[in-house]
């Protein structure tokens, strides 16, 4: 683990720099959580989607089926509250998960007016896949970061989203890199 | 500086839940790095959007212009390459930027076919406001965390984002949340 960790280490001199382009200083940059907390997200999220690509399931998408599926008969406000999903974007997301038919709404047995989200008979299924896929792709993160710093990151993270308001706001600069 | 973590640790019983939503579990996603990273990402995005409220600056267009301010004269291509921006977004980022004076574009003493990226007088003048803004924003980041889970937070996405693949697809992901 540890000769792991020393070879990323060494990489880490030039961080993510092609070729050619070592010389050039990121300034003040280089001590600034939000940026570095960006390019992690753009680097993990590019080995999700290599992770799920045969799955065509997003990484927002993995997340609310695994929230639906942990707490079956939940509202969507319920679910994009505890997403920090924004309601409008949560709406279009569910449009889009009911459309591939893993994700279905029944109305509430106790108050016919409030509907609940389920997964369906074919969301069930595909689940065990996309737990695997994400345990593969979690896997590759521990062997970057070795299980003691992975640990500790993962809860630093925790600390800070419960910490700061982070629930997502309509912003162009979340489309774009940092 | 304990406390504060102390504190922190306290509102991290039920993350980023809002009141009545505390039961909903989490599963598998409480061991996800990726989702945490983004849930962070955004609290910390959202921390910075405060920061810098009043100049109008976003996080990407912070970040070329301190690349542009400690290397003067790199090509759009150099600069995007170093920020991981896909050379497409960052053409329209360097457009705002121009059309709010802040860079220009000078061509090369030696090759005149090529341009160089240059902060404009007032592009100077406003970056000691931004680096301020900044500064204040890192220590309220700081003071979550406190100064070692700081550092090895930094440490570890750096590393992460040297590790994994950080450069940004356009992927419909990215503009959602997690």
């Amino acid at each position: 683990m540890e000769s792991c960790v020393s070879t990323a280490m060494r990489r880490m001199k030039t961080p993510a720099s092609p070729p050619g382009t070592a010389a050039i200083s990121h300034g003040v940059l280089d001590d600034r959580l939000g940026y570095w907390t960006r390019r992690a997200q753009i680097g993990i999220f590019q080995d999700f989607f290599q992770a799920f690509r045969q799955t065509g399931i997003r990484p927002a998408q993995y997340s609310t089926l695994t929230i639906i599926e942990t707490n079956p008969g939940l509202t969507q406000t319920q679910v994009a509250d505890a997403l920090g999903i924004k309601k409008a974007n949560f709406v279009a997301l569910i449009r889009e998960l009911e459309d591939r038919d893993l994700v279905e709404r029944r109305p509430d047995i106790t108050d016919r007016r409030s509907y609940g989200l389920f997964l369906s008979k074919q969301g069930q299924k595909l689940m065990p896949i996309l737990h695997a896929a994400s345990g593969t792709h979690e896997q590759r993160l521990i062997n970057v970061l070795g299980e003691n710093r992975y640990r500790e990151t993962l809860e630093n993270l925790r600390l800070l989203a419960a910490s700061l308001d982070s629930v997502a706001v309509d912003n162009p600069a979340d489309s774009f890199i940092i």
